[in-house]
């Protein structure tokens, strides 16, 4: 399946496209499903490579059934751009000019009485235009419908995914370097943004700055706050490199800790150990958050513990499978998602330890492999 | 009803949203909806001042209507970040935690056969999800149904479009003395993106360098290619500044034009000010185009027009009011869009010319008045 060079920067190519493209079409009808309509977004680029210059309120989509040849609808004006992405030769490419009914035109690509998997983040002004023009089909969002589809990573997949992980580790090795106390959020969050850049990323995401009681706010990103000694900084930063994600927490302390910020620490330390631990092929996805958790609230932070263990990563940091109760989806080797267990002290500091690991044919391999135990910086 | 200080800096109060979601409830009703339903974007930003740091799969959704008060619905984890938004005083929160219904939670505040207006950008997951939620429900966006809804800017959104308006024409003023010939497209985007920060715009958005055959495509950004003494060379550039847009183009000729170049930009210049000429209060957008249309036609480049003549800005770069064949919508005082006819000779160059103007009471304000002549640069 996986024609490309396994080395990160290799270029996918448009065999490599095609054979997703064939695999998603095969995936669908097993699944029950008359097609897929894909739009600009991580999808379409895993998908084709093509990602529009801005997505905005022109409609563009990607059509695939069993029935006909991928086709990619797009404004008349994006044409160009549309056929210059990798895919293009395995593309149909149909476009539609401002006045004409785009929704008409991707409309009779489709069977009157389909029931088709949609982009999860599609507009919705786009999926009412085709419920509208095309009224007797039927949706489902792919994480619904195929959440799967681009859950087990290729070689080429996790070499890009290994590589990005690398470049965050070496990014918090020299974190740990720098100054921070007396020196604001936001200043450490540049310092973050900086050096994911100079390691290789494209594309930094998010540079989370969480000290003292924003620390307990696990989506605080970074403020105006100055940095005090004694304080707790948790640290969660990632982004693209190679069109794969990064994203991984520590949580350092400025200067000596006092016993409960160490005790808290380890606490999290042994759930995120044993989250881990717990990655067999096989195993649902809800038995690593049962995992980490049962650690936490034997240690009696249950209720500080406020989200999920973990989400799945690839060209978004945020996608199936997820690792929370109720998800019984079992992990299959090549799957790569976070294992991130936290405890948040309202009003006083939170920890995080977080790492990306992918399910071998034997259990976890991480991702994210700097120190755990807590560090203390400056 | 604009309870803003005017000042391009002045930061918008909890009144002055609690104001535009009485306002918005308001044409709600009166347009036939029983209420709003704002997901993460420019409107819920207009609405709120609310930006949650991610827009992700995790539901977060505004709530408007007659029989409640305004309530924002939000991940738990994102809840102090909601209750930290400047409109948080006008608004209840109510949050759902992983591993709950968060449609559930959001169906709640709806009723059973109600007819909303929705977010276009909102995640078709999440539509699909409410649309499962509540089956008697029925939905359209909010360009279908409140097109105009942010149309009409108030005083203090007028300082602000003015004010990225004048910190893009000093961006051009600036680009006309850097060098172009021998230099890559991307180098002087680069140059644009640079000049626009420096001229206070905090977000940037597009910079197009179409030189010569790559002018031709209308959204082509900015490439490797090398800059050579003849070109025509598109600049289309903007961003935010205040959290409202900028957008304005200028065709330039890197040395002398030849006179094909000349002559084609001549025309676009006087299909620019046709359409500028024809902005009146009353008037339907339709006849923007078609007065920009026609100078092009007459000219016998009609074919090579080919996308709308403008379209409205605001707290994004693209939003209704549409210069379009077909848009009936009558012309307001206070409504802000661009003018920007061109014409696309494939595989040789383009010209576009474009200003954002808003509508007064007896004709246009441009917010864009660098020389429309085309300039020469080296």
């Amino acid at each position: 399946m996986n024609t490309t060079d396994p080395t990160p920067s290799a270029p996918f190519t448009s065999a490599d496209y095609a054979a997703r493209m064939r695999r998603a079409v095969a995936e669908a009808t097993r699944a029950g499903l008359d097609g897929l309509l894909v739009m600009p977004g991580p999808e379409l680029v895993w998908l084709t490579g093509y990602r529009p210059t801005a997505i905005t309120e022109r409609l563009t989509v990607l059509v695939l059934a069993a029935d006909h040849e991928p086709t990619l609808v797009v404004p008349a004006l994006e044409r160009p751009d549309a056929e210059g992405a990798t895919a293009a030769p395995g593309l149909m490419i149909v476009d539609w000019a401002d006045g004409e009914d785009p929704f008409a035109r991707a409309g009779a690509l489709i069977r009157a009485d389909a029931t088709l998997g949609i982009s999860d983040s599609a507009w919705a002004m786009h999926l009412l235009g085709l419920q509208d023009a095309v009224p007797g089909t039927s949706y489902l969002s792919l994480t619904q419908s195929l959440p799967m589809l681009r859950a087990v990573k290729d070689a080429a997949e996790l070499a890009r995914l290994e590589a990005a992980g690398a470049a965050a580790d070496a990014t918090y090795e020299q974190i740990l370097g720098v100054r921070f106390a007396g020196r604001r959020e936001t200043e450490v969050a540049a310092d973050l943004a900086r050096l994911l850049r100079e390691f290789g990323h494209e594309q930094v995401d998010f540079t989370v700055v969480g000290s003292g009681p924003n620390g307990a706010n696990p989506h605080h990103e970074a403020g105006e706050r100055t940095i005090e000694v004694g304080d707790a900084v948790v640290l969660d930063f990632g982004g693209l490199m190679h069109g794969y994600g990064s994203d991984t927490s520590r949580t350092v302390c400025v200067g000596e800790p006092r016993p409960e910020i160490r005790d808290v620490h380890e606490i999290v330390r042994l759930a995120q150990q044993a989250g881990v631990d717990a990655v067999q092929p096989g195993v649902a996805c809800q038995e690593i958050d049962r995992a980490a958790r049962a650690v936490i609230s034997d240690a009696g932070y249950g209720d500080r513990f406020i989200h999920r263990t973990g989400h799945g990563i690839g060209t978004t940091t945020h996608e199936p499978p997820y690792m929370i109760e109720g998800e019984e989806q079992p992990l299959v080797p090549g799957m790569c998602f976070s294992v991130e267990p936290g405890i948040y002290l309202a009003g006083r500091f939170g920890v995080r330890i977080e790492d990306i690991v992918t399910v071998t044919d034997t259990g976890a391999r991480r991702f994210n492999n700097t120190e755990r135990d807590l560090r203390i910086v400056e």
